[in-house]
């Protein structure tokens, strides 16, 4: 139960790693975490100095002074017996996890989960060594920088059990986050490949001349993209055939034969990532970056984010 | 030049039309309105009213009492004469349209462009029949309500001049749109690509089971969508790849292996319109959606939307 979970095992302090130990430890939580990196414990130090006052922020009443109640140590196994979960963010290689996640299953306590922060690896594709109870594995995806940004995706394998499930659903959401269930493993999960659909398409349109890169960009953050903070594709389309629970249907039925069109276009033209036309797109993109004030941008981008966050708590 | 525009007329007032007309008033314009709906002007009148608060929070510095500076006609055609800018927003048929465009393209002044909020015909349909100056007429295709939503498609057809697509830009630009350039017709035009390529995948990630319909909106207004508002798919990407000009191919080459293998299962798994599919997404769809409080997720996303706005003035 995620009432009882009091200390969190960080396996792997990369950028992922030291975002979710700012977070576990601005909910109060004890953190010990292992990374093999020369000089990671210093690096977290810092990110934490940094990421601290936009905790605050977000969170509304913290204390003023990072949290100091965390401890890298450099072998996790002998400290497993006192973690009451664990977050692993190791590198994305099929065998590296393997046997990582066979120690962690042989050394954690009963019925304690093991959540993976993998964003391309299913779970099943690394429980195969895990010969205590593989079915307290499960992915929690998040999305970069977790300690902002609250989806987590939860994807168990075919057989990580229901109440593993609930703990782990109940434990983010204990931590302020909005975790999904993924019922089955995709690849790509679902926030990605949703991505993954709106860039194609970008890729293509840029690529084809249609458009400029830098109007592409606009045409999402002056357009669409400013809904999709606050309401996502399904009730967006419900309330463009007028709202209500029959607005999806009616806009399906209005649009539909409109949409179908569009799509078979889309296909037609979908992006290949031939060399001719990655390299279309590479020229008008870099046009575009050059021109950019990354300092500036990421100082904006970072206010309006913390601001949308906190007008919308309940969305 | 836009500075010399000061009266336009609004063929057509329905939603579009309507909102339409409030940002031209907003912005000290004379309007002239036409549109052969009964009750059209009371309609508009009661409409005014009630989306002027939001204009002028968004805008800041308003009169109290919603503009008067508008008038309702009849027959448009006697008043041209007096027009410097038509927006026409009538029904999207292709012959409906044709014979409107013909009839305005007669009376119009020389040079006045004449801009079509069309979604769906490209202006190319409809310019068959125009005589005097049909490099005048393009698209100017706006997200609802525009009053609110500052994109603006300007789609030219093949012969619209340089020096109206320039007017017409300056003109929505004024306004405080942000117009984009969409160089070439196609299908849908862009905004609405980008959105029917992440409705798609959303639609078949819900009807092959993979996640409920509330959770898939949850992925994007807590993910994805939040920063969608703020910055475009590119410059996202970019970020992604570490941020600056090489951003955007750092991410390219990092992530490109992973993101093809899951287009591929993408396109092996797209949503086919088909009945079994179409009923399994309206089910998800339906159990979700009777469940939204309608009124109350108006208010908070008009509200959100609206701090989103003007937390970011200048992206």
């Amino acid at each position: 139960m995620s009432q009882q979970i009091r200390t969190v095992a960080v396996i792997g302090c990369g950028v992922i790693g030291m975002s979710w130990a700012c977070l576990f430890l601005a909910k109060g939580l004890k953190v010990i975490i292992t990374d093999p990196v020369e000089g990671a414990e210093d690096r977290f130090r810092r990110y934490l100095d940094e990421a601290w006052p936009s905790i605050q922020l977000q969170l509304g009443s913290l204390q003023q002074e990072p949290a100091k109640n965390y401890e890298f140590v450099a072998d996790i196994v002998p400290r497993l017996i006192e973690v009451d979960f664990i977050q692993e963010n190791g590198p994305e290689r099929v065998e590296f996890k393997q046997e990582l996640f066979k120690t962690l299953d042989q050394h954690a306590r009963p019925g304690v989960v093991i959540a993976s922060s993998s964003s391309g690896l299913p779970s099943s594709a690394f429980i195969g060594q895990c010969e205590h109870e593989p079915g307290r594995i499960l992915i929690g995806h998040p999305f970069n920088p977790p300690h902002l940004i609250p989806l987590v995706e939860v994807v168990p394998h075919a057989g990580t059990t229901p109440a593993i499930i609930t703990t782990a659903m109940a434990f983010y959401r204990a931590l302020g986050k909005r975790p999904v269930l993924i019922r089955k493993e995709v690849p790509g999960f679902v926030a990605n490949r949703l991505q993954a659909a709106i860039n194609a398409e970008a890729y293509s349109l840029i690529s084809r001349g249609v458009i400029s890169a830098e109007d592409l960009d606009t045409a999402v953050t002056s357009g669409p993209g400013l809904r999709w903070g606050v309401t996502g594709p399904i009730v967006t389309n419900a309330l463009g055939g007028g709202g209500g629970a029959d607005g999806f249907n009616t806009r399906l039925e209005r649009l539909g034969p409109a949409i179908r069109g569009w799509e078979k276009d889309m296909l037609e033209h979908r992006f290949d990532w031939s060399e001719e036309r990655l390299s279309l797109l590479k020229a008008e993109v870099g046009n575009y970056l050059t021109a950019v004030n990354w300092s500036e941008l990421t100082r904006q981008r970072d206010s309006v984010l913390l601001q949308l966050l906190k007008s919308k708590p309940n969305l």
